[in-house]
């Protein structure tokens, strides 16, 4: 979807991918393989670029040190991306700059946790410091032997305090180096076995205070973290308020609506701000927009239902990653625009299950 | 801009190339160079493709009609795209069909121009019958001796009455083999020295039925002359009514507008119908929108002059071919929308001629 942007700003992409099957790969003319663990590939890869870029959290932070200190322009930059690859260094530096997150520690020692729920109470949220994505690597642990377990595994953890939440937002952000800050409007996400089906932009009911202490929240962790690019910051709405869930230094899930319901979508923005252009209007093409993720269902044939979903709902934008479907695997997704929410969602809805799953909803 | 269509719908492009510095070389991954005139090497490259398209109309019309003998799906066929190469088979078959265009006939002798002029007065508007494009290939003669020096250039030529037009109008239309017709709404274009420099969706202060009558003339053409693909109708608004001037049957310039303020972009509709998927919906996605092209300037470097429109307004869309610059060439276009035409047109004109030259209006 990068590639999209890029096409309309005449910038030429260079992809690292691990297989010539990936999505990225497929639609880009210089593909270079590799691996984006080694160094010397990163260093090979990033020669004749004008800027290098991310469309995962997975690259070693002293990596992107080392090339940065070769001189190269990397954004979001390593002291900036090590707090959408570290999730306790997130909580360190949210809890510094006074944003609001759930009670958490790193914890070693089924005593850590034992102490932690002696305060906090049950259930504790054991996350993988590194490495989750899309629900793994988080346990919701309704008594400490859960937690046990998981501790077990080795895997470094840290604990936060289940949060009785209303919903979940998100607040997509931008910012370029040279400080420019802009923010999209708040959506509400919708999760399924930890999996984000919907997003519904903007979040429904949600009054212009909230929406705007919200985006203040994103816009501030943008600026103190000195990020450069987008930020997505996924929030929990509660009784008591917003608290910080997870940070995102990337296109992002909850923005891909921008694509066709913002004058500027995310990729564009992301493009325009590792650049350093100056940023695009967030602004909504329509009152209401809703994404829908399409998951891979039992039959991978997912062209032979375009025909259904385009003759029932010509308005319905369809993005189908040319991914290998395999059942539960977000292979592309579908953006409804219109008026009414009630009704795009339905919409959105709709195109989504059939296209996943060949049914009518 | 196809290949941007082409990613949303996860549909693999392959594009015959004469070298790999041409635009649509540049963004696809699976590119073949190749003389678009061989056809041994439009067979060789045709192979394993589902649908072939153009994005000129410049293959020759008994190629195209092999490919389809051997099987191949070729849309727009032979049949129908002969109508866009040849302006005098469009002729005859236009004024068969009853749409309505201006006096015309071929001319081979300068008695044929006398004869002609002295029926429908002078000036006389000699086009080749082919080749033609943006202004190339067509002559306004004021005199039977201006007449008389383009036949003696020996290209096969017609004549038309010159239309003493109040402005131009474009319809965009779509048609797909299993016959589903889609048209976008009418827009006005704006030519200087015979290229389009402007383009107004919707056409500023045209009437219900005028746009749906001009809507109906798009329409028929592309049933009757069996079109699968996009056909764009260029016309004459005149005191008297219509009067068709051209057709193109693929993405258009009269079309770039609907990247950025119609539902469906020209180039996915064209993929769709193509395909023989349902037509999307070609509904605004803003009151007004309004398209300038960026001609080249003297200074290439188009990139260093996008910080100040970028800068300057927020919601301009910019896209750059990324073709080499030279004075006057089409290198891209901006896209701004909006409720209120004359704003809209001042935004899209100061970006477009930044861009090109770095001068404000």
């Amino acid at each position: 979807m990068t590639q999209q942007a890029a096409i309309a700003l005449g910038v030429e992409l260079r992809v690292l991918a691990n297989t010539p099957d990936e999505s990225a790969a497929r639609v880009i003319g210089d593909v270079r393989l590799g691996d984006y663990r080694d160094l010397e590939t990163l260093r090979g890869f990033a020669k004749g670029c004008d800027a290098l870029t991310f469309d995962h959290e997975h690259v070693p932070t002293e990596h992107i040190r080392a090339l940065a200190a070769d001189g190269f322009a990397v954004h979001p930059g390593a002291d900036a991306l090590v707090h959408a690859q570290d999730k306790a260094v997130m909580r360190e530096r949210l809890t510094a700059i006074g944003a609001p997150c759930p009670p958490w520690r790193r914890v070693a020692t089924v005593a850590d946790v034992e102490e932690f729920a002696g305060e906090h109470g049950l259930p504790v949220v054991l996350k993988a410091v590194r490495g989750g994505y899309d629900g793994r690597g988080v346990w919701v642990c309704r008594s400490v032997e859960e937690a046990a377990e998981v501790l077990a595994t080795g895997t470094p953890l840290m604990a936060e305090a289940f949060v009785p939440f209303e919903r979940e937002l998100a607040v997509l952000v931008a910012r370029s180096p040279h400080g420019q800050g802009v923010s999209y409007p708040v959506v509400e996400t919708v999760q399924r076995d930890g999996i984000c089906v919907e997003v519904l932009a903007p979040a429904p009911g949600l009054d212009t205070e909230q929406a705007a202490s919200a985006q203040r929240i994103a816009l501030k962790i943008a600026h103190e973290l000195g990020v450069t690019g987008l930020l997505a910051v996924e929030m929990f709405a509660t009784a008591s308020g917003l608290m910080v869930n997870e940070l995102a230094m990337r296109p992002h899930n909850s923005g891909h609506w921008t694509i066709d319901g913002a004058r500027t979508s995310q990729f564009e923005q992301h493009l325009r701000s590792v650049l350093d252009l100056p940023l695009g209007s967030p602004v909504m093409s329509a009152p209401v927009a809703v994404m829908a993720n399409v998951l891979g269902g039992d039959d991978p044939d997912v062209f032979s239902r375009y025909e259904h979903v385009m003759a029932h709902d010509p308005g319905i934008k369809i993005h189908f990653y040319g991914k290998e479907v395999r059942p539960g695997r977000k292979i592309g997704h579908v953006t409804a625009l219109g008026d009414n929410l009630d009704e795009v969602r339905a919409r959105a809805r709709h195109a989504a299950a059939y296209l996943s799953e060949g049914v009518y909803v």
